[in-house]
């Protein structure tokens, strides 16, 4: 049996010193890592484990560490892995940045942007409702990316704007690449009751063609405690309070569902 | 003696889950405190050492770490120390952020302040060519911090904008606080000349009153070593190939002054 388990954050460059980055810790992938790695009566063979920068790092024999930097990276390792090797398992817990960094600009770049289209234009062309935002958005964010990523920003600019875009969604791709794959999904939200937490821990099941989704809140980890919700394609879910019982609970029912098909 | 050692990078705060980095890993800081632990003939009473999140932590007796966040925390965590205790000298090697979150927009909701400031104030107001841009600046990023940076943003959102505004400048802070301790101020530029390094590291021991400036670029540090040029009052500076040759460096010169007060 072959696992692959994605943990802790990923980060994405703003420039050569500067990052953005996702507080995640990996303890959780960790733990899982270690509950594979330690249930006897069914041997894990290798456990691909790809983590952030500073995440936590399990130690066992046949855990591949497999650092990953940003999104980018991240898709790149998983497409080589899951293309080459036969993978039973994945169990996607890391945190992926929903955005990347577009351009960097300034308010004042944006300003003038905006100042020189009006006069190209004239005003009655900017003042056409219908197409006046569209137009506005296109040319307040032409002409960026003027503070040279590729170096270190220079700290005597005043007013800096990262402008953000989507990444692409790396849990939609997995079943695409290995069909075959048992795929948990983790889904984590901020200060939501239960009901929301289990409805769109579903959904992202239902979306992605998930075995299991593991749905948590910021509000229920801390120091003493993990709570999380186990949930199923019929939408029933098992509760755990702890990180330990969340990875016995996912390597239980992994087991279970590979021993029967 | 009393030492205050900053180091590894300070880390701002997106919203409850995301955070910009700096990518600085304290090792240069680390060497410097285990530097002046382990010098005999000059022994250090105590080390303060505060460092990033994510930074390498030096093992040694007197070293007392105390782990910093934002840049806010580092002024907090600083004032505490300088006003308290009587400090001798201060290590300020912390890549200290030039930048905080203002506010979190989106690419819709500033082109629809600008659109709604055009349609109250008429097509001539926003035209007058002296205030326009200004005028725009101010009404573009208005109305904004409405995506709940206290939780977590939602991925559903499309566009995203950080609008980012200065931090105070910590090192200007040091000798008003305490203004008999020497301080050693850090530079750290990417892809520049050497004598733009020294020109520049020169202009921050004269704006902060500093005693002593270790500049160094990013092309000059990698695997092998590190590159650093201990800049001097009157601009003439010794270079050093490796960190463990900045420690020593530092180390030595920090004596030296301090024995001839």
């Amino acid at each position: 049996m072959n696992i692959l388990i994605t943990a802790g954050g990923t980060s994405e460059k703003i420039d050569n010193v500067r990052t953005i980055t996702n507080s995640s810790t990996g303890k959780l992938g960790s733990a899982i890592a270690l509950a594979f790695a330690e249930t006897y009566t069914q041997p894990t063979d290798r456990i691909y484990y790809l983590c952030g920068q500073n995440a936590v790092i399990p130690e066992a024999d046949r855990i591949s560490i497999i650092r990953i930097g940003s999104v980018n990276d991240l898709m790149e390792k998983l497409t080589g892995i899951l293309t080459t090797e036969r993978i039973d398992a994945v169990i996607h817990s890391m945190a992926v940045s929903d955005y990347t960094v577009d351009t960097l600009t300034t308010k004042s770049s944006i300003a003038s942007s905006i100042a020189d289209f009006i006069s190209q234009n004239g005003p009655s062309a900017a003042l056409e409702p219908e197409t006046l935002t569209a137009q506005l958005i296109e040319k307040a964010f032409s002409g960026t990316d003027t503070l040279g990523s590729e170096n270190k920003i220079s700290s005597d600019i005043e007013d800096i704007v990262i402008v953000m875009k989507k990444t692409p969604k790396v849990i939609g791709m997995i079943k695409k690449l290995q069909p075959a794959a048992l795929l948990v999904g983790f889904k984590l939200l901020s200060n939501v009751s239960p009901e929301t937490l289990i409805d769109t821990g579903y959904n992202l099941l239902l979306k992605n063609n998930c075995d299991l989704v593991l749905a948590n809140d910021l509000s229920g980890i801390n120091e003493l405690g993990h709570r999380g919700f186990l949930i199923s394609p019929d939408k029933t879910y098992e509760t755990f309070e702890t990180k330990s019982q969340i990875a016995k609970g996912i390597v239980k029912r992994v087991h279970a569902i590979l021993n029967n098909q």
